[in-house]
């Protein structure tokens, strides 16, 4: 560390980082047994013999459920940079 | 209030707060298209003519978008008891 203009903003900082690692795991933990269970059932329907739109209809909703589960994943980047701006 | 054993807890919480309100409204605002979309196209293949096993998953894919819009809509008052136990 180079400078500390405020020493007080050291742990105040300390404990933001760790709300938002906390709040993340949270979030994670609560959205990601039910995105892995639509994203099996997303998946077992598209081995099935479907109509052809049906199937276009699987293969759309497959796709968000693994943009859902990408975008849960990288919540953690996301929210720190937004915090702590680089 | 009615007790203030420790002053320079007060705006740390109201920042801790703001950290929070910001953070579900970014998940949020993250998930929720997704999730609309999701949830429509789960409805409209649902209203489609499908073999019996077919439409028990779409209807099990449908209750569990359900499950996850709950979710992501009561990320508010879950993650703020956890960080603020009353």
């Amino acid at each position: 560390m180079t400078e500390a203009s405020n020493d007080s903003s050291i742990p105040q900082d300390a404990q933001r980082r760790e709300d938002l690692q906390r709040i993340t795991a949270l979030v994670q933990h609560s959205l990601n047994n039910p995105l892995a269970a639509l994203l099996a059932e997303a998946q077992l329907l598209g081995m099935e013999t479907l109509d052809p739109e049906h199937r276009a209809a699987v293969d759309r909703m497959t796709e968000l459920v693994r943009r859902l589960i990408t975008l849960v994943r990288d919540l953690d980047s996301k929210v720190s940079d937004r915090t702590f701006p680089r």
